[in-house]
């Protein structure tokens, strides 16, 4: 394994190397030529005619047109030399019957609900066949009532309604997207007391304060809506009826109203133009200035005379969800599994999400079969999942994870998940042990547009956005792409946080951007116009993830650096306890100005304001037992370090430490989960409660801070150190 | 002289003392009883008459209603027992003959350039006396050409242009109003190369994002437009042709074509409704995020196929300008002037901006003139100036204080001046060593909403607005209004900065945002509604101004506090090397980025992006000298500050020592004035010469690192610090 070292020595060292991780010399450069070969085959016509074909007509979760899409990626597979299955689940999938929104006071105004075919753009117009605008998992409902515009609706914006003397009780609420996952805010409205919750794109987040609309570009139109599901994943994803054990035909299902993961009000998502009269109407307080959107009148929160009416019914309907699984068996350790995996639902035709990851995946996968066609084998086993279900909430992943757990558990060496690509910069997430792996693959890659590889081009970014010449300065000494934490929003979620799988999302992005997600005009006309015109990117991507998926299904070593690891959790941890200690004096400064009643005496008096309570101060929590547990790991992750760059192991001994380091983020699941939400395990990542999509590092302990509940934080500490340790002590035991 | 301790022990200790800062304690008794008879005089009924009385008619320099307005101040100043005269100067002063744009391709729109008359408001309709919308001192011009969206039309924005490939050589440019002041943008956009500017009011900024629009609410409605002057006043104000000396009758003048503030390039202000068909016709890259306002449309930058055509035309008028000055003569030192000011002139009706100023300081003054009729003296002369054509450019107040400049830096102890005023906080600027005295007055005025001291609201709302908890602590530790730096904007501009005046800048304002800013919506109709309803805070404005001039009138010793001083100028030098600092690493860092090309590869190769150039770097400045001089005036103003408290002062002692301690900030003058704007002459505050009303402290220094004038800044830290050191010379002297 090399050292950290020498990735820092710049980039040209990186290029020039001959030797790779994971590889001893003699063998990298066999794995090199490999990859010559290999990208060799990727062509971009491909890519363009898998998504062209793919995004056809829409294709969401139980539609004739995702079974079509899933046959079609099973063929192909099969015809690259894959042993090639589709997996059946049953799942739950409410679609609409009913959806009425309107406005019946001061005026009478009826929203269209409707995305209008635009002659740019041939599928937009496949009416019988699209899903309407809706969110699913959206409780049925029919409800009446005053109108409060809550900002993006996360916690802080009811704090911000509270001092306003506003109160959603028994009221519908209207919400902007963004800022959080879209299922938070229907959920943060119901604990509230709302009884409906719509939420829309407003043109300074998704319209055309960023950009030119389509068709002229490539923004959300004014009556462009966001579809998406609303399930309250963050609890648990997948079948609502069947968690933690697959959704087979014969599966032992709950009764829906028994489903914890659901919701008990209506939610619907609309455009621009169906929001505008509705937030024109809108009375009481002028919404402050972090409120305000970029509709041409003045954001008021309401309520005031504007009466709302939502009337939502949905068909519950359980529908099949296609897995394909593809394979190729190791030849020398047909048992350790290389997985690779996207979805193929759509929301409508998924030109962009999911078929543009999907499409480099299917190039990736023939390019490799035609390896194997000239009489190479992978030493392990690679393994393509294309799954169904991901929008509603990742389905066919979850109930195929759920569904063979045992296995999986025992065989997967990596997954490495993408979905959506676009033109720009390489991205990654994930089990940050690759990270140095990673970056020396995206040394490899080269850029189309600008000659240099991925990874400067990456860095390039990074370097060009940071704020501070400080952090300029760090990214140019550094030299790497970061890799984030891992939250949720696609299929690698079952994989690392439910069972410990070491996985990576791998993506490109950042000059594609536009307001096509989740609507008709996801298509294949404004594909090839705005996100990745000649599918270059199509093709960049299949050359990193297949060098990804090639390198680890051939290393003789696999290139897991748990120094990484350990030295991200150190920082998570010292940034947990910094955030505590000044929420602690943050608490006693804001308890003084409450107590001395500065900001009542600041407030205008011709207005209402009501402050808030003071909150209680924070405890000094004991993190001795997360200080030492990180001190531990350290010292452990150097120690196997050195083992590991002791170039005389066997082969024999490589082959019983290679399932030894692949098995060992397992150790840093909670045994009992996290708390009320028992599926998600992983002590290290999390999606957020609050956040969705958005991470929580060391979540048990940093979101029962967030939620001041400091006897939970402390246990959570315990915990935690408790799986660090497990960690610990399995890594000192490989041999 | 009271010590700073004594302020720092909260509000309570203030209000309850029986000493005040500059008298003794028996005199202080009096002193509070005769301040008890002068709040019982204020009468908000008469501050409404006045300015209800005033703001009739349009009343611009120049015009018969401002002629009637001087008349009635004067009638008024002599019906209260003042010594009432109008000084007349004749001044330059360009009106509108021909105002026209129009775009001419793609399409034909003429810009109105109208504000109509609305029923809610009386006087909007007045237009056979109402300046039409325009910006004073445009030069006349006849242009067409391409048009450019210049964002604030600051440097920093042409910077950005330049990235984006970007010239605006022979172009018409369309800037924003805000972040500078309305001059700066037609003066860069000039040192660009642009041929005419157009500045109009982004509803962003100035219109129905803020909030309701006018009528319904106070803010900017479509056709609202700022009218105001684009003099280059950082150069010089006042009267172009005069510079250095009073326009009067016979004063000797400048051709126009040598006046050096004076702009060559036409410029026109619009509203909203009139940029809209520009903005939204230009074509070019989308805006940079932080460019883009309100109107609901893509922001381009330009150019494109949209032409315009200005054509300005202006009649250069020479003016009378009626200052009306009015005493009462002091009983012990006539020839010691406590000098109030506000302007009276208006760009139409002006209700808010000046005459809610005015009319508080009419009844200010009424109320001192009852209670001269009670028998009572003032020990020194009170002298009220109500200045003309401070719209313009300060021609009122400059010209007349060029014209009596050395009488003025024999007599004045301080200038008090004031402008527009409204319901809220009270704010202050100026010459730093009354920052405790104003403390102590403002914790003797109490708030008409809260009933807390005009101090303790004024310091819960910078509590409130505080970012960090850490601001807000130290705010609460010193429960103190912070007295601002001293830019530019109103009258006390040539007190302080030309002759070393001490100057306070007052006003209450933070509750009645609006933005009736320099249209003919800036009255009575509107003032009464949504500036200050009842006119209580011009009643507050009245006993708060009028204590100033009251304590100040009668002080025994009077209450400069040195060492205040001191601490700022310390504060500001360690700023000023701090950033000095910051800047030298951050063009390494920023060096670097450009030589290894990381802007270049980070950006989108299908838009233009033009790296910038590196810049030279950051040599170490001398900064001993500065340091040193602060050293010595720290220890200057505590020696003094205890020679002072020394209570064996005799009364002669005290009256020798009060003329050295008014005087004293005359010291801090540049001989010469700062480079290329000799006018200005105060080595601590300037207005910026490219912010325009924003101060800069240690200007000399400031500007010349900012223009990265490396030889200038160091020439200029020698002498701030001479005359730094001249001031501290000049405090040991005082005995």
């Amino acid at each position: 394994m090399r050292s950290v070292l020498l990735l820092l020595c710049g980039f040209v060292s990186i290029t020039a190397q001959s030797q790779l991780q994971g590889f001893s010399k003699a063998s990298a450069a066999t794995q090199q030529a490999l990859e010559k070969k290999f990208d060799e085959q990727l062509k971009s016509s491909n890519v363009e005619e898998y998504l062209k074909q793919m995004s056809s007509r829409p294709h969401h979760l139980g539609s004739p047109g995702s079974k079509a899409v899933a046959e079609y990626i099973a063929d192909k597979f099969k015809s690259w030399g894959y042993q090639t299955t589709i997996e059946t689940y049953y799942v739950l999938f409410p679609t609409p019957k009913t959806r009425l929104l309107e406005m019946t006071a001061p005026k009478k105004f009826t929203a269209s609900l409707k995305e209008p075919a635009l002659k740019e753009d041939a599928t937009s117009g496949q009416v019988n066949e699209q899903l309407p605008v809706y969110n699913a998992w959206s409780a049925d409902g029919d409800v009446a009532g005053d109108l409060v515009f809550v900002n993006y609706g996360v916690p802080s914006d009811y704090e911000q309604l509270e001092k306003l003397g506003i109160d959603v009780k028994g009221k519908i609420v209207i919400a902007k997207y963004g800022r959080s996952w879209r299922g938070i805010k229907p959920k943060v409205a119901q604990e509230h007391g709302a009884i409906g919750c719509i939420i829309y794109s407003d043109p300074k987040d998704d319209g055309y304060y960023q950009g030119d609309v389509y068709p002229k570009g490539p923004f959300r139109n004014e009556y462009g809506a966001q579809r998406g599901s609303v399930q309250d994943m963050p609890v648990y994803p997948g079948d609502p009826l069947t968690p933690n054990i697959g959704a087979t035909k014969d599966a032992r299902r709950l009764d829906r109203k028994d489903a914890t993961n659901l919701l008990k009000i209506p939610v619907l998502p609309i455009s621009y133009a169906d929001a505008k009269p509705l937030l024109e109407s809108l009375e009481g307080p002028v919404a402050p200035e972090g409120w305000r959107g970029a509709l041409p009148f003045t954001y008021h929160v309401g309520p005031g005379k504007t009466k709302v009416h939502l009337q939502l019914s949905f068909d519950w309907k359980i529908v099949p969800c296609y897995d394909v699984i593809a394979k190729i068996t190791g030849s020398e350790f047909p048992d350790q599994w290389v997985m690779r995996g996207n979805h193929h639902d759509a929301w409508v035709n998924g030109a962009g999400d999911p078929l543009s990851g999907q499409s480099a995946m299917m190039e990736e996968a023939r390019a490799i079969g035609e390896l194997v066609k000239t009489g190479w084998k992978p030493k392990r086993t690679i393994v393509y999942g294309a799954w169904d279900g991901e929008e509603p909430s990742l389905l066919g992943s979850t109930e195929w994870v759920e569904d063979h757990a045992n296995e999986l558990k025992q065989k997967v060496v990596l997954y490495i998940n993408s979905d959506g690509n676009e033109r720009g910069f390489v991205g990654v997430e994930g089990s940050q042990g690759l990270e140095n792996f990673f970056n020396e693959i995206t040394g490899d890659v080269i850029d189309p547009q600008t000659g240099v590889t991925v990874r400067e081009r990456s860095v390039a970014n990074s370097i060009a956005d940071a704020s501070s010449a400080k952090a300029k300065k760090e990214l140019m000494d550094k030299k790497m792409v970061t890799m984030g934490a891992m939250g949720s929003g696609s299929d690698y979620s079952p994989f690392i946080q439910h069972l410990g799988i070491p996985s990576l999302n791998i993506g490109y992005g950042g000059e594609g951007d536009g307001g096509e997600y989740h609507s008709v005009y996801d298509s294949y006309d404004m594909y090839r116009r705005f996100k990745d015109p000649g599918f270059v990117y199509g093709v960049v991507q299949a050359k990193t993830t297949g060098r990804v998926t090639l390198r680890m299904a051939d290393a003789e070593l696999l290139p897991f650096d748990f120094r990484t690891v350990a030295k991200k959790i150190a920082g998570y941890a010292k940034e947990l306890m910094e955030t505590t200690n000044d929420m602690r004096d943050a608490t006693v400064i804001e308890n003084k100005v409450l107590s001395e009643k500065y900001y009542t005496l600041a407030a205008d008096p011709t207005k209402t304001y009501v402050a808030p309570k003071p909150k209680d101060e924070v405890p000094y929590l004991n993190f001795a037992p997360l200080e030492n547990a990180v001190n531990l790991l350290e010292k452990a992750a150097a120690a196997l370090s050195s083992k590991l760059d002791n170039s005389s192991l066997t082969e024999d001994q490589k082959n019983k430490i290679n399932i030894q380091l692949y098995q060992a983020e397992q150790n840093l699941l909670l045994p009992d989960g996290l708390p009320r939400r028992g599926w998600y395990k992983h002590s290290i990542y999390a999606p957020g409660f609050y956040t969705g999509y958005g991470v929580k590092t060391l979540p048990g302990i940093r979101e029962a801070i967030e939620q001041r509940n400091w006897k939970e934080a402390q246990d959570m500490v315990e915990q935690t150190a408790a799986a660090i340790n497990k960690f610990s002590s399995y890594l000192d035991t490989i041999k």
